[in-house]
């Protein structure tokens, strides 16, 4: 029998009220074994640890430059990043398969039970294919669970529920996705789509792949067959919902030019008086050296915990949660 | 026979033309092999991992309040963190031994072969004693070593220097120190006497310590025999220079309080138009909770990395240096 962690935990505020809570000293636990998970299998695979830069241009932008928190770097914009991923890719043509474990920042207005303005984001990119790809996130999400399932036993922790969680995962379609649930073609499907999803394949991570390329980010591969997709997928998981973005990178650089220059986000950075130039010189690595097809992804540690530890609230999953009312 | 590293990768600009150099491919390896070493230190040890917030309020301060980056959070004044020592320490009553590695942000506007604006800093807290604290900075600072002793050889890494380094290292005092080279009481050892210094001691790791109080942070704790002097100790490296700071920390709460209002710290922090209201959580987990004598040390991994790979500039000890000129 599992308890439910007691909601108290969900205070972000006199965080320092709950360090006495043995509910909150397994949970803190449960966050540290996950990451150790994780970098058992960057070893195991031979993954190289790369050391990368948190205020940044705007590659290390995520998507939506909106949310990017501004830093005044002696005078010039500077961004608090979100993603580790431009700099990673740039190394495969040497390093082969690298990662880092690194604070991802979104200027997130909205406290609920969803967002946090600092989250812990675990990332790989690798020379390999989509399939390799989903393997590595299989494998990795296995043994962060492991990590957990090895060391510690609690009350709070459903063993028996995380011992089902073994590779292959399912997988669905984008495309399927909507045609169960009757939507058209660009539906951003919602989180409650996704926990029915979830739940109709067993409570168990589900892949969601081949999103249309309009809704992702710019270098995402666009599928040989259908160039209005993209070779990409989210793992959704219970409780925490997507937890990992995953795709094939776009590495022809005259493709990947057209494609940044073409995107939603450069947009929004040039509406927020950004240029392109801040991407310069990762276009410049794939016009300078020959590169070859890779891919990657991010996992939201966070989410990974809500499924773990069975909470829908992320402010639960983390020492020191922050959001537009907390910080300290 | 060891390869000097070359000196192109000191340059922070146009980083990407570097990537295809097996030097300073050798250099990026070194970087997280250092990292691995110190994590499995901390594994063997059972320390326990904590994820620390790095937009932080005052507490996430570290010394010197004018070289904070500030972060305009939803309109609240934030700042990028340099230490996650108060996060940590705040958890050993209960997790006895904890530890993180994370960036630690400075604005400083040096360019020089010193200062970068972001770093990796290892940091551990633990309930326990001075001496303990030392032989902790020791056996992590020689299973860093290892680790890259036991994955790599290359021209550039000389192993036989790196191989000397054991345990116990040696120790001097700040006053023994300031009479070596007929200083007053209270002058700041400079890089080039630290570096003297490590020579006359056979070019090995060296502890200084007990420095002034005035000359510290404010929670180090003050020595038993004189209360001028702190239970501190900065472990020095050739070509790094001081790579460790570490101290026993005031546990007992009005001390704490006391020497919180009477810091540099606080004065500058007030100047800036913040407020010791920052550090209520922190002062509060001592006022609500029995802490017992605890202490700790923040690592900077680039000054490890230097004295690994024998150079004198840090901007050749990280994959992308930053600095005020350089931002990518």
């Amino acid at each position: 029998m599992t308890d439910r962690l007691p909601d108290v935990l969900k205070n972000t505020k006199d965080r320092y009220r709950l360090f006495g809570s043995p509910a909150f000293r397994a949970m803190v636990y449960v966050e540290g074994l996950l990451l150790k998970g994780a970098r058992k299998y960057f070893d195991d695979m031979e993954f190289k640890e790369i050391v990368v830069p948190h205020i940044t241009k705007a590659t290390g932008a995520c998507e939506n430059i909106d949310t990017l928190f501004g830093v005044d770097y002696f005078g010039e914009a500077g961004y608090l990043s979100q993603t580790a991923q431009l700099y990673l890719e740039s190394l495969i043509p040497w390093m082969n398969k690298v990662w880092c474990i690194s604070p991802s920042f979104r200027a997130e207005p909205k406290v609920d039970n969803r967002h946090l303005t600092e989250f812990t984001l675990v990332e790989l990119e690798f020379a390999g294919t989509f399939e390799e790809l989903l393997e590595h996130i299989e494998g990795i999400t296995t043994s962060m669970i492991e990590s957990v399932l090895k060391k510690m036993t609690s009350r709070w922790l459903d063993r028996n529920r995380l011992r089902r969680i073994t590779p292959p995962f399912q997988r669905i379609t984008y495309e399927e996705t909507i045609e169960a649930f009757d939507r058209e073609f660009g539906h951003d499907i919602t989180r409650e789509e996704e926990q029915l999803l979830v739940k109709k394949f067993g409570d168990l991570p589900l892949f969601i792949t081949h999103y249309p390329k309009s809704m992702k980010f710019f270098n995402m591969i666009e599928n040989r067959e259908n160039p209005e997709l993209v070779d990409s997928a989210d793992l959704v998981l219970p409780f925490g919902g997507e937890a990992v973005g995953a795709a094939s990178r776009e590495y022809r650089p005259d493709r990947l030019y057209k494609r940044l220059t073409e995107s939603q986000m450069l947009k929004q950075l040039e509406a927020r008086g950004g240029s392109i130039e801040d991407f310069d010189w990762y276009i410049n690595v794939y016009r300078k050296y020959a590169t070859a097809p890779h891919a990657g992804c991010g996992i939201g540690l966070n989410r990974v915990t809500q499924f773990v530890l069975g909470v829908d609230d992320i402010r639960m999953c983390t020492a020191y949660p922050l959001n537009k009312e907390t910080l300290l």
